[in-house]
């Protein structure tokens, strides 16, 4: 382990610039923070090129189990005190481990054969919060991809990767234009569903077949025109109370519920 | 309409306390943000007292539609500088118009006869944004009202308000001890059920009775001892991915939402 006390090292300057979108991007690397999130990422194999500990902490039990598998790996890692620690960490809790990895690839070239799984597409997303969120859900109702469509955001973003509870890793991801999407999605012969509201059919009376993808709008703006092709199916959620919608990643997490539901029971 | 110019004014302190939890239970007001919000408080019948206006900006058509219905059922509506109103909205979000209200009640006594509906239960929800995302669910499935055990936050926290789109104000609600609302649940005949990690029962599995309640943990601690009664009810939500549990608003949604859909299909 390798200590570092000052915050002009290189290292520990290279890993700061990670918090921003435009770090990440040049770096190629992201920095993941939390126990669990860095668990997924090393069992999803993930390269994870850096450790830093907060000094005294890497005794901790679950610390030393992660540190020694990823020493294992080659990982270097590098003790810091708790003052330099805290500024890698993302929001308020602070438990003293950040990893920086390599930025796993999410290209649509890349995501291989989905076989007849389902998979959750995100237009427009603004906030990383429910890219995370909607990750969850997927991951949780056996989606086979996250796709993120003209993203305004990144998987990666720390709040991203935090309200994943780290299943960004763990999940197959691509991202790319709307139009890159939507002809990957038809070439693929999937069959696109989205919540509108007042669409005649309802969630309940759709049959969701082999090759599913859900597509939900931006928070603000809903989806764009290029997704009004024929292949495309607008259900309507049932909104039995006074509001007329659901959040984002709410009427992601009903859809791909009921989907795995149908699939259990089929 | 009364024009405010200094941060020194009565009315205008005494609505700046309400963004506190002490200054609501206090004053027994609250503060609204937001034009859907406003409106289903006002449709709602709950008791507007004041308004505070963007100077400008009571010509505006909705904020207009809004003020005229307010004055014509006796609220005071001030105007202030940009600088002033802005200090009592929440977040970043500037809309240019706050409402205050009396904080409506939320005892057991006054939920009344909910006949044959289900019922959504909190206990100790430490984040007021997960409060709001779960009435906004709750009101989408039809819930017929929301109640908080032990809670850690307040229905009427500006970020609660906010998650909700305002459905706060058009369901239903109480809280209480969580031992009070364990009792009331039993003495009304509802049987009460939580999403616990491998529970033998799945959810597609349950069939949901009449009288039902799902009742959703604390974010770290989960669902404290006295809710282990002969009527509670373990089930478990399908996991098929690398993630062990979804996140508090989003199992309460998929719960209500396949509660809705048994009801549905009956």
């Amino acid at each position: 382990m390798i200590p570092i006390t000052s915050s002009q090292n290189p290292k520990f300057k290279a890993a700061l610039r990670l918090e921003s979108s435009r770090g990440r991007k040049k770096q190629g690397r992201i920095l993941i923070n939390g126990i669990q999130e860095i668990q997924r990422a090393l069992d999803a194999g993930v390269a994870i090129e850096e450790m830093f500990v907060c000094e005294g902490m890497a005794e901790d039990k679950v610390f030393g189990n992660l540190i020694t598998s990823a020493t294992e790996q080659g990982v270097q890692v590098y003790s810091l005190p708790k003052e330099l620690l805290q500024k890698l960490e993302y929001g308020e809790r602070s438990i003293g481990l950040v990893a920086i990895a390599k930025r796993p690839t999410t290209t649509l070239e890349t995501l291989g054969n989905l076989d007849d799984g389902f998979v959750v597409v995100l237009e427009g997303t603004e906030k990383p919060g429910n890219v995370g969120a909607v990750a969850r859900s997927a991951d949780g109702a056996g989606a086979r991809a996250l796709l993120l469509a003209d993203p305004c955001t990144d998987f990666f973003h720390p709040n991203a990767i935090r309200a994943s509870v780290g299943t960004v890793f763990s999940l197959p991801l691509a991202s790319g234009t709307s139009i890159e999407i939507v002809n990957w999605l038809q070439s693929h012969g999937f069959t696109t569903y989205s919540a509108i509201v007042d669409a005649q059919q309802d969630l309940w009376e759709t049959k969701f077949p082999a090759r599913t993808a859900i597509v939900l709008g931006n928070e603000s703006e809903g989806l764009s025109e290029v997704w009004r092709t024929r292949l495309m199916v607008g259900v309507s959620l049932p909104m039995l109370g006074a509001a007329d919608s659901l959040n984002v990643s709410t009427t992601a997490a009903i859809m791909a519920y009921e989907i795995a539901r149908q699939r259990q029971n089929a």
